[in-house]
């Protein structure tokens, strides 16, 4: 992080035509991307997104209402270009890629072992952050995986707290009955690879979009590109890193808090503060996207105002 | 409000490639766009932001540290594309008007006597209404006015409450002493011009800039153009139609909920919830024309999502 470009940021804030701190948040906001890369006027001028797409053994114990076919059936969704979150990144204005992670071969199945084995797992994290552009000026990621609500409770529940009902909801849409099978499955799973280093838990726990989360947000931090996360699932993934070193996030924001209600458990966990709240629960990336175009704006306050001294306005 | 609009938009809501009701309030967006233009497929094609701008007698009680003239500066610098209402307007597609009533020729002090006789009141919402383009498919609306939080914080207590304590906070930047002084003007104009209608306590307490916005607020319900509301003081203006009849305000969202204190509780005593929360205070509109940007994602999920039919997903 550039301390002197966040100062010159700050001072340059302070002389916009507005009361000091009245932009609020978006003022926060330019003041990271100023940190972040590392000069005092900084500009989107490419933003990509990325959405992982895997699938999930733990679907063998019925934690989901819709067909594991549904995860193929979306990326072709979002190759043509009908899903939300193609709409929200031509809003926003972000490149969006998809990358498929081995559906055909599901992670297998955490109640009998291991989801993933540490080649597999690094296999993953290393093919997302391959896909991470070197020349965009933000990142969002997103993902795409039926049961993938489960890993992310798994998750949590292994890093945070081994108490799974605290951080299972609906999903997609699973009922009563839906969510307690994913406390089953959660509670079997923290049985059989509880207490284990962050790695390892998402090794055993995680998934493949999971683990590409993981690399691309090592591999943005590494390019100096600050991230927007997306939701339970995506911030979940993101939260291995938090449990290994809370630094390794510094460079990320969460775009929403989502209506999933292990969320904002995970985001008192983490100590990060949604930029939208708008009870959003879809996941891909969409509420990463749809704050894009607050930091857009933030952006645009901050290089675009005039200062006091510029406009002729008296100061207080 | 086209009710047979709204059931075609909701059911195309839910054919769209998501689990039902997983877009939270973009979904809400869209419907409420739907049944205000008439059509399940509604578009902005043109967005209209209106600025008024008035001053005010009341900064005769020392109510605001930065000096009256500060209001016309400010409309120079709309004008001049300097202020943070113009790069928000620019970053989400909007026409920016600021419209500067009588600035040279302040409303009366309303702690000794009425702000502005009926036939300024009606004048200023005349000219407000007039402002309204009839073909803008939706409205942003914005204020500017040195003295301003003072006459919303005046105009709620009298509305909804008689303790102006809880309804005055720093505004722009007012000290302790600052809100004292706001407190006890406001003390002085309920006693001399409390318990009066909606339209006679706009006329006592209020502005011209603040019976512009009603004017346009009306105009535009006439036309069918749905409306974002800004933060604390346009709002506080908009409230006064509220106290008459609250379906006056059927056709408006608020934008963002402003760090004002007053502004959260205004929003309970209209029962509205704000678009974005981002701790801004700065009016002119900045908070509506962000929230613009959440408005059109809503419209291009609503419009350009594939259903399930269309991309042969698989329902649950």
């Amino acid at each position: 992080r550039d301390a002197a470009a966040r100062a010159a940021a700050l001072a340059r804030q302070n002389s916009l035509t507005k009361p000091p701190g009245s932009l609020g948040r978006l003022e926060d906001l330019a003041l990271f991307m100023a940190e972040w890369r590392g000069t005092d006027r900084p500009v989107i001028t490419k933003a990509q997104a990325l959405v992982f797409a895997g699938n999930h053994g733990i679907c063998a114990q019925g934690v989901n209402p819709y067909p594991q076919a549904v995860t193929a059936q979306m990326v072709a969704n979002f190759e043509h270009g009908g899903a939300a979150i193609n709409q929200l990144c031509r809003a926003n204005g972000a490149d969006l890629s998809v990358v498929a992670l081995d559906l055909d071969n599901p992670t297998a199945d955490f109640t009998t072992g291991p989801a993933m084995t540490e080649a597999e797992t690094l296999d993953a994290m290393n093919r997302g952050a391959a896909a991470v552009d070197s020349g965009a000026d933000v990142l969002i990621l997103g993902e795409m995986g039926i049961g993938n609500s489960t890993i992310a409770a798994a998750l949590t529940s292994a890093l945070f707290d081994a108490t799974p009902a605290d951080w299972v909801g609906p999903g997609t849409g699973s009922d009563a009955e839906g969510i307690r099978r994913k406390i089953v499955a959660i509670e079997k799973g923290l049985a059989l690879h509880g207490g284990q280093n962050a790695m390892a838990t998402l090794a055993a726990l995680g998934g493949r979009e999971q683990a590409a989360i993981c690399g691309a947000v090592l591999a943005a931090r590494a390019a100096r590109i600050p991230v927007i996360l997306d939701g339970f699932i995506c911030t979940a993934a993101a939260a291995t890193l938090h449990a290994a070193d809370p630094r390794l996030l510094d460079h990320c924001v969460v775009g929403h808090a989502s209506a999933e209600p292990g969320h904002r458990r995970l985001l008192a966990a983490i100590d990060k503060k949604a930029i939208v709240e708008f009870d959003m629960r879809l996941g891909e990336g969409s509420g990463a996207a749809l704050a894009l175009g607050i930091l857009r704006a933030a952006l645009e306050c901050h290089n675009g105002m005039a200062t006091f001294g510029e406009a002729g306005v008296s100061e207080a």
